[in-house]
């Protein structure tokens, strides 16, 4: 089994943080320091016993680290490797649990190339509306999947720590190359997010918005659950991915064009055979899901 | 308190059944009678003691009745008041659940027109994907909103005697022109639902539609859940609406423009500010609805 000596956790956060404490409960990881750009949530992470220190300088924090997880908005990756790389030392395994793959590897390439060997992006599929280290608890990726997609330069050994480190936390492990990665979430996760934000922000802007949201029922509650989600992560996750974005959003104005056409012309047939389709594939995801995953479902 | 002696209930499905039930557990209808174009549901509404006996015309349904709910899909509407009319005698209450209401109040005018005076369109914002009678359970309304839309013709002891019932129910009673009532929901219902229904139907378009899918995580689920609504339902109120869902539709086409305008030009700041402001308002509408309903929020 995977040992980790020493933790390092960039951005402990909900993510970061259940990460160190699911390891800490597996017995995996002996001694874990945080870093982050606010003192105040590291303070509150050392309170709430998420990790044993805050180191206030890069070199500080990886001096003598084994592994390390950078767990911060994808936004802020490239800044971080920026500081990071002139003292990490080869051998350190290096992860990340960003949401995009393709911008963030750019940034390893950029400022982690003298050992790529070690550095092996990653993105777990959890997490929540809540955010922030309060958030954290150590059963957060309990069958859920993370998607880890290898550098063509990764030893098969530092691949496998990362592996290791998150079955340790009760993951499922995919492995996928990062262009896939970036369509794929593109296409199930940042599309309907920024439709999600997009028609809460359309109907608010309305001089009736108070009786519109009066009106408002479960449906459309939870149609715009995630547009509850946090601003500046997704601000981020939309720039990282916005070519893949931007092909998925093209598509769907096209699906939306052709609805358009029917209903313009009244076509109730084909509407509800286009309903009916939805309808069947939705029903045959949710039935498979629920008989792979346990009832807390797997969130994003 | 309101006394129904003979309640006719066409359509007796989670709509109609649970109407049925709360009257009946309110002690305000003694006579419950069901009518509907499936003598199999009918009969399972008989025996789930739903309804006391069913119909097999309209001239036995309304012979004596004080009391009709039309709680069929409204794309049934217009041919179940054609069929009704003849036999209805002057001062017997009649109301409809339709999701929709010009359309309804349309028909009314075509078929009923000879006693308008206790015709009264309402609409129940209550449901659930589950369909049927054997959905159907007496505390559905409880809590939740009924938009009552009167007719310049009705009588006010008729629109009284409507609310009284839904009263019964446990149902909160809104008035509303029946125009606002379909702008209003074209804008917070039928359009999300279309907004489902076409990325569900365009995802498992593709080719690595099962791929897309394994990844998909709760906030694809909790998006897409009314995707699992009824086609049939969902095609007759995309019809008979369609006026104001294409209104709806335009401006929602002219917000993701804009997104991807956002997107194209790299515009991070205002993505963010965007994103913001429908959090802002997406959080300050749930708080709201959590401190005004209870625990098992509101259903259409």
């Amino acid at each position: 089994m995977i040992s980790i000596k020493k933790l390092v956790i960039c951005g402990v956060g909900l993510i970061g943080g259940s990460f160190a404490l699911a390891l800490r409960k597996a017995g995996v990881a002996k001694r874990i320091v945080g870093i982050g750009r606010s003192p105040e949530s590291l303070a509150k992470a050392v309170q709430l016993g998420v990790i044993d220190e805050a180191a206030s300088s890069w070199e500080d924090a990886l001096d003598g680290a084994d592994f390390v997880l950078l767990a911060a908005p994808v936004g802020q990756m490239d800044a971080i490797m920026q500081a990071m790389g002139p003292h990490l030392a080869p051998g350190t395994t290096v992860t990340d649990a960003g949401s995009t793959k393709r911008d963030v590897i750019e940034a390893m390439y950029r400022h982690l190339g003298a050992d790529l060997a070690h550095v092996v992006p990653a993105h777990p599929i959890a997490g929540a509306e809540l955010s922030g280290v309060e958030a954290a608890f150590a059963t957060l990726y309990q069958g859920r999947k993370v998607v880890v997609t290898p550098l063509p330069e990764n030893e098969p050994a530092a691949v496998l720590r990362v592996r290791e480190a998150w079955e340790a936390c009760g993951a499922l492990i995919h492995e996928m190359p990062p262009h896939d990665h970036d369509r794929v979430f593109a296409a199930v996760s940042h599309l309907p997010h920024l439709l999600a934000f997009g028609l809460v922000h359309d109907l608010a802007g309305r001089a009736n918005a108070e009786q519109l949201f009066d009106f408002a029922a479960s449906g459309f509650r939870d149609f715009t659950r995630i547009a509850g989600s946090h601003p500046e992560m997704w601000r981020d996750i939309c720039m990282a991915n916005r070519q893949a974005l931007l092909g998925e959003l093209d598509q769907y104005l096209a699906e939306l064009a052709y609805l358009r056409a029917l209903l313009l012309s009244g076509d109730g047939t084909r509407l509800e055979q286009h309903f009916s389709d939805a309808r069947r594939a939705r029903n045959a995801w949710a039935e498979k899901l629920s008989s792979q995953t346990d009832p807390a479902f797997v969130a994003e």
